[in-house]
């Protein structure tokens, strides 16, 4: 795709609307197919330092765009214009700011977006390549790592103007979107065993990085927290309904699976302008990636979606729950005969 | 793919065929152009405890289906219907069940399909999705992670009706088809470092998921232990044939390679509905994912097939032998001077 | 593609060529698109055991091919014969050999290479599975994972006689080409933590096995050590000049990523018989596989090529900087107002 320039006073004659974010997993509203030509899309992202309880005992300095780990899920489509208004609170202790995986130049914007507390920063960059792509803070050096593994990251997906499409290159509809923010928590503990607390991020950053040298967290978790989407935060939908996954992980690589149901489409990498494969059982996400994968759900109950690394799934965070309404359908599955005592000798001649 | 209902006394009068399982690397047999419509394909697996022994000296309660590690291999046809009867014999100190990647609802069967020691339960699902995947016991909470490092895995292949497809559309038949099952253990040592054997399954779950949490683990397998498939079990073919390796590692991310060979074709993710890459010379298999490669063999000897984490492959046991026998082919390698010494002056001057 | 056999006495009316290896980053001179038919392309590479500094205060005897980590890239085309020249120097400490995951038989080509110290061998193969492959030593048991963590691995690219495709099929020039090898070092340090200094390679071979056991490296550099292709060493090129960027990882996974780009084309498992995915923000390089990349800069300034596992990336050196000369693109990105400060309660208003 070529990325011819278009004159500076045309983009001032595009038109402008203002996107409001939402926290993860909801997805702001969006058209799938877009009306019109290309606009500037205006979005605000506050830098927002806190401390979250990653786990009952375990608390972090959070670094985050919006407040949330991950940040807000940005949708615009190709073409269109990003205008980012970023702003850093005065009550911050850290210069942050953003690049953005789907940017070109200047590091992802990084190189143009560094605010101080206090500060703000309005960029404008142009999505010229359809996807889903990862943002994260890289403030220089090892602010990187510390700023991306304390929660500063999220995702932009920029849609094709025409829409999806699915692997026979037919247009491909979803009736829900959720994203997914995986994120990997290295939180040291004290000789007991005890997470420690720190005064501020700064604090606990030295030990942290250390920590994180060995390359294995003490926590993956989705939205921030283990068990931030079960219960009453569970995802939802309805049989018959086509749900649309996406799905970052800013520094560390992650396998999704759907249990009892599949990727029905999955685009590598996140790529709308590559051919979706079909019929996956888990896919990949390489840190630093932001994927896409949609399903049409067939049958009611519960579903666990998760990380299929069991261990990093059930031990360490990385699993959310959604529940599906409907009507179960006993062509795809049937109960033949209920749990119930056998006589082995009887089995052994069947 | 549409996944129309069938109404139940449809299947009633679909063929019922038993399939005798057998264990791995050998697959059961199998038509690879389905003849006739959809069938109802019977097998029955046990779940089995059992205290084997992964290398010399260390000891593991393995949990199974069947007895073996993986379990065995499935192969039926898209639109089949599998009939599963899952029985837990009364010796067992545990509760088992069956999450199959390639089913729909129901947590993958696994919650239909919990089984007490002494229980029985019959399960149909119908196949809908083409391709390998992976099945595993995932009895709940802790249990997951704990069976399935423990060996409680395995796959089955579900082939498109009228076969397999290279990477131009045209129908690819195989000569031999393996079935590779890839196991990492987390195997407790004491503090000689001696590797500890446990009483029962249950006597060493928590040691074993406490170490898992580091995600390193201390053997990973082909056929339940190291150096399973050397030797006199070493896998065989002839030069001319094409030979299928089915892949799967139900937790853990690998990379599989033939050393002196390819992937002449490689399914991603395990899909025999996407068009397979080619030329490959390792390949990848996400965490909880069953993958299919082919090759044809053009020269004998002794091939390697691995995990291309070499530390993994020689260190940590992920490795298998293969003989094949042929004619040698000097045009693909010819060895045009033996070593021998060498006067390093006159190679300077060459 | 089928790898039908040429008759010896053909082989040797072939034209022969002497191909100049040169020292990563850069790769030999060569043709993008094959002039004439099939030739014997003759190389010369050489066992190199030093002591090399991998980051400050951390030596490794390096097992290299003509001196560097990564060993050179080769490049020929589809069709055409390798014949290599393996000598192994008298001064030298180790056996050596070389297998190449290109080749076809003999453990690639390990089987009938291996040189003692002071010993020569000639071997020649055919190329016939076109894309960018790993090679490295395998001289057997341990001393595999051994030789190729110490350094012992390079790649070749294999082009198809008419050149590189894009995604659409359309021929793909590049205008520059570079070769990135990627090696995992796991240096023993003393109990003061400093990293210990051996003798001699086989001095430290059984600590740094045993340290490898654990998986995780101590270092992860860009050619051969923290910090080489930076500065004076830092890439370069045009806006408007499409950069192809090949990248081994002869062991362990990688994920690179090019700070502020993309990747227009990649090729998944470095396969130029596939199709090229496109628009990727990152991307996937299983262990023990070369990949190949291209990307047309659109921006001036600093870009940073990483492993975007931001912790391996900064704290254990997997990046690399390039420098891209031309004329800034401000409807690609533009900072519409630089940072400064503002006032919170306006912001609120906004
Ligand atoms: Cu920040
Ligand atoms: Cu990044
Ligand atoms: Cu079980
Ligand atoms: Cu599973
Ligand atoms: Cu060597
Ligand atoms: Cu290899
Ligand atoms: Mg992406
Ligand atoms: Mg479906
Ligand atoms: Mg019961
Ligand atoms: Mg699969
Ligand atoms: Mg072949
Ligand atoms: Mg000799
Ligand atoms: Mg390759
Ligand atoms: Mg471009
Ligand atoms: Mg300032």
């Amino acid at each position: 795709a070529t990325q011819a320039a278009v004159a500076a006073t045309d983009i001032s004659k595009l038109p402008r609307v203002k996107q409001e974010l939402v926290a993860p997993p909801a997805v702001p509203k969006h058209d799938q197919v877009a009306k019109g030509g290309p606009k500037v899309v205006q979005v605000r992202m506050e830098t927002v330092e806190k401390l979250v309880e990653v786990a009952p005992g375990a608390k972090v300095w959070a670094l985050t765009f919006n407040g949330s780990v991950p940040g807000p899920l940005i949708v615009v489509h190709e073409g269109d214009y990003v205008e980012l208004t970023l702003s850093n609170p005065k009550e911050s202790t850290l210069a942050h700011n953003v690049d953005f995986h789907a940017a070109t130049g200047a590091l992802g914007g990084a190189g143009l977006t560094l605010v101080q507390p206090g500060e703000e920063v309005v960029l404008r960059w142009k999505a010229v390549k359809p996807g889903v792509f990862v943002y994260h803070c890289a403030p220089g050096g090892t602010m990187i790592p510390f700023h991306v593994i304390s929660g500063m990251n999220g995702a932009i997906m920029v849609l094709p103007r025409d829409g999806l499409k699915d692997a026979a290159g037919k247009p491909y509809q979803y009736d829900r979107a959720f994203y997914i923010g995986e994120q990997d928590f290295y939180l040291p503990q004290d000789e007991k065993g005890n997470f420690k607390e720190y005064a501020s991020p700064a604090a606990g950053m030295h030990e942290m990085l250390e920590l994180s040298k060995g390359l294995v967290p003490t926590h993956v978790v989705f939205n921030g927290a283990v068990g931030a989407i079960t219960g009453d935060n569970a995802l939802s939908a309805k049989v018959g309904e086509k749900v649309l996954f996406i799905h970052s992980q800013a520094n560390r690589d992650s396998r999704p699976h759907l249990i009892g149901g599949h990727a029905d489409l999955y685009w590598v990498g996140g790529s709308f302008s590559d051919t979706p494969l079909t019929s996956q059982e888990t896919w990949w996400i390489p840190g630093g990636t932001a994927v896409a994968a949609a399903y049409e759900f067939h049958q009611p109950g519960l579903y666990v979606y998760l990380s299929h690394n069991l261990i990093e799934a059930v031990l360490l965070g990385a699993a959310l729950h959604m529940n599906v309404e409907g009507e179960w359908n006993d062509d795809l599955m049937k109960q033949i005969k209920a749990p119930d005592s056998f006589d082995a000798k009887a089995a052994m001649d069947h």
